[in-house]
């Protein structure tokens, strides 16, 4: 599947507000109901991590007195916390590698080489194209004619959502 | 290390109010300060998951559009979170995998099977001393005289502390 782990990458970019959670849950919805095990990643950019910072359960108690990673489990919900100066894409998806997982989508995280959804608002957001390994276009606007790779318009999720179901289990196998 | 995993696994038991939470934190303090990578785990037994639950970000959309494992990141914090149906001990371990760990401490999952060191607050608790492998017992009041292995009182800290950290240290070697 071209990728060093055991399961496919799949990337979904944009800029601010061009609906990457929106169609991220979509497409997990989508894969879910065809029975794939989804795991997915967002990068939370800056500006803090208020969630976590204000819990002040036990295993954040752990966290705060030195664990590099802290975990807590219960009804079935796992939550693991990690805390290091930087993580790279890869030291994040090998922390998913025990799930059995079948596909793992990214929210953003621009500038990695995985196959990936360009989402544009308008013209003004074309060099996202350039990026690495583009595979599929959803536009607001009409940009141009003619693509190199598929390119759907925001309103035609009934051909796109289908489409990238298709591409994510042929690229997973 | 007598432990399929890469990292020793260490254990904490003892019934409710016997000082796991508050062994665990200093536990992890002293083999940070060790130059140790540790790792922390706590089965929150019964009664819900709050700190997640209320959760709205991103992530958590993702688990609930059906994503198995959702992760975000942000200013070093990794936050993943998991969910099926139950876990067992050795499918949350696996998760640490990846985290280049020295050791992971479980606070309770007494049945387990991992080295442990049982907190006892009185006589009432000596069943815990049936669990398998316990390597050392912590009592708040004496309760008998001789031990098959080590035994401190609870205000003994200064002795057991470095006790526990020497004996960490030996057996993830």
């Amino acid at each position: 599947m071209g990728s060093r782990f055991p399961f496919f990458v799949f990337q979904i970019v944009g800029y601010k507000h061009s609906g990457k959670t929106t169609l991220m849950e979509k497409i997990i919805k989508a894969l879910e109901k065809e029975g794939l095990r989804v795991g997915t990643f967002k990068h939370h950019g800056h500006g803090g991590f208020p969630d976590i910072m204000e819990n002040q359960n036990d295993s954040e108690k752990h966290r705060l007195a030195g664990a590099v990673v802290s975990g807590v489990e219960g009804e079935g919900l796992l939550q693991l916390v990690g805390k290091q100066s930087t993580w790279s894409l890869d030291e994040v998806l090998s922390a998913y590698e025990s799930f059995h997982l079948d596909v793992v989508l990214v929210e953003g995280c621009k500038a990695a080489t995985f196959p990936k959804c360009v989402l544009l608002r308008g013209r003004e957001d074309m060099d996202l194209l350039d990026l690495p390994a583009v595979e599929v276009v959803i536009t607001k606007e009409t940009i141009k004619e003619s693509w190199s790779v598929p390119c759907f318009r925001r309103e035609e999720e009934e051909q796109y959502i289908p489409w990238l179901i298709r591409h994510v289990k042929e690229r997973r196998s």
